[in-house]
């Protein structure tokens, strides 16, 4: 069985749990991925286990014998516990489509130990490449703050070493082929987790989400597709991979969409700190004295006050908590790492005292 | 103008304050009042103002005079600012009603500054007698945890000495005479204010509220009638006062009727203690940590979780703070105590300000 490191629970290595670069009172994190896919090699969904079989075999090859990063750990996760997958899945290094593993229009034989896996630079996890998922490849590079730039740099970097290695389908009229026709093209997704308590205080964060909308931006929640905003964090990406280059789209967003979405946030912000100081800081203080005192609590309440006390640092209200910490606890609260840390398997009602208690020991003064 | 000594507003020796006594669990205090009026004098409401001028004046003088307590001050409440006349009714010394003047059904000469007044029992407040309230008098005592004996032998003392320099209005056949029906005969009514939690907890509140009406007990809120019942407290009273003697309805109330209700309390707090600990740990907990972290906050919420807290004391759950302590916040949170601590008026916003700073200064370990 695959061994995930300890470090992957609660290593503050972790480049994009740092709270630092750019814009990181507002951009909590970067994110770009690719899809690819193997020519000659039916895609996942539509191959038999034999083939998804062999497109892990290959793929896992050129990417441990690739170079692509100082240390990169490899997890087969049809061998991996339920535990140990969603772990992945908190830390947003797997989706939760892969955790679950079955292709999800895939034939019979497709399973919960479908042949699929996932390699993870350490001990920064900048760099995780799933293996099987929706597309045989699935490259992603993450980092802290406002950092397309390098996400693009990084990734590119990655792609073209195995995309030397590897027979990608690609076709000169359309571009990478992928299994769902909206990533054909550029396979290209890149995104900003925001942090937007500000406008959400203000009450114009639906005409933010409007925007953004119509700008063909698709928004989501802290874990992606089909999650709500836990803690008023919203995640922004492009929707388009057809007709423009990766270029164009990081250009549009990093130098024009999210800087503006960032100076709304921080308007909001300041407006909320002249005119309605007092009440920021109720909300603050109460989420530092339930999460501080709390004996019993959810991930999604931890989430959501947790958000609370996220702004009250980035406002400077709260000074002796840094963000890292903050982010880390984002984390750590979740059921799977919480259990990680612990130790130990917990059902619900274990878990939201184990948690109160995580939280207080990592808070305490 | 009558000036009400600073201590009125946070003297540790205020009797009912202190958290002690008998079954001082679930008992905060019990009261006594009973309802006189001078015979051959309009009662207040169907009086002119000369007419409760001159009973304010016989009434006043026989209190004065009468050497019913070591110390005793007088109010001239025709002549106190709203804000003291508030601060009396927050501390159970006058009713809402006489501090507002105008007897409900008076002619038009009655107005805010009718003649009306109050006498105190310094420093223990156990005594007030309020003047011109519905009736001539409203002789009241009222003491720590489950003393209704206590409270009646001091009463009864204070009535005798005021029967003894006043003309009472008594009919043999009825006993004595009252401006309300529902109190002629005994004048009498017995309260004690119980702290439910537990029983609000297990869901038996609703059944003992309509026990309590079912023996024609009233249940009321903590500030009497028409008062929700905040922060778990209710006030148990009789509602008897013809063909009972005022012996009967204290045994009834004392030896019977208040035991059995803080049995059930007792019950439900151990019944929670053992099965559902984790969470009323909690909700002590979060309680402790809102009051100890919040920048705004109302009376109501004050009151509420003030009422968690002090349930946590009775359990040790907390330890670093006493019932006394918690019995007095719920009084220093209440609008005219908090300006009058701190000596300035303010409204509504400043207040919820001042609160929360009021009692993270005093909840400070």
């Amino acid at each position: 069985m695959t061994s995930i490191p300890p470090s992957l629970s609660f290593d503050s290595r972790t480049e994009w749990l740092r709270g630092e670069g750019r814009a990181s009172d507002v951009v909590m994190s970067s994110r770009i991925r690719l899809a690819r896919n193997l020519a000659g090699c039916p895609f996942p969904h539509r191959g038999t286990r034999v083939h998804r079989q062999a497109s892990l075999q290959l793929c896992k090859k050129a990417i441990l014998a690739g170079n692509l990063s100082p240390r990169l750990i490899w997890v087969d996760l049809h061998d991996a516990s339920p535990l140990e997958r969603m772990l992945l899945v908190e830390r947003h290094l797997i989706s939760k489509h892969h955790s679950k593993s079955r292709p999800s229009a895939g034939p019979p034989a497709a399973g919960p130990d479908d042949p699929r896996g996932v390699a993870i630079s350490l001990p920064d996890e900048r760099v995780s490449i799933m293996v099987n998922e929706e597309d045989h490849l699935r490259i992603q590079v993450i980092r802290t703050g406002l950092a397309l730039s390098e996400c693009w740099k990084e990734i590119d970097e990655v792609d073209n070493r195995l995309e030397a290695a590897l027979p990608y389908a690609y076709c000169p009229r359309f571009g990478y082929l992928t299994s769902c026709p909206t990533n054909v093209g550029t396979g290209l997704r890149m995104s900003v987790m925001l942090h937007l308590p500000g406008l959400r205080l203000t009450g114009d964060i639906e005409r933010v989400k409007r925007a953004a909308g119509d700008m063909n931006l698709a928004v989501r929640g802290f874990y992606g597709e089909g999650s709500e905003a836990a803690g008023d964090f919203y995640q922004l990406s492009n929707q388009t991979t057809l007709g423009k280059s990766e270029r164009q789209v990081l250009e549009e967003l990093e130098a024009q969409i999210i800087p503006k979405v960032v100076e709304y946030e921080r308007v909001a912000r300041r407006t909320i700190a002249t005119k309605r100081l007092a009440a920021v800081e109720d909300q603050v203080y109460r989420a530092l004295g339930i999460l501080t005192q709390a004996r019993l609590i959810s991930a999604e309440e931890a989430m959501q006050l947790l958000s609370h006390l996220r702004l009250g640092v980035v406002l400077g209200i709260i000074k002796q908590i840094d963000q890292s910490l903050v982010n880390h606890l984002m984390l750590l609260v979740q059921p799977a790492h919480l259990q990680r840390v612990l130790g130990r398997e917990m059902d619900q009602d274990q878990r939201r005292i184990a948690r109160g208690d995580l939280l207080r020991t990592k808070l305490a003064r």
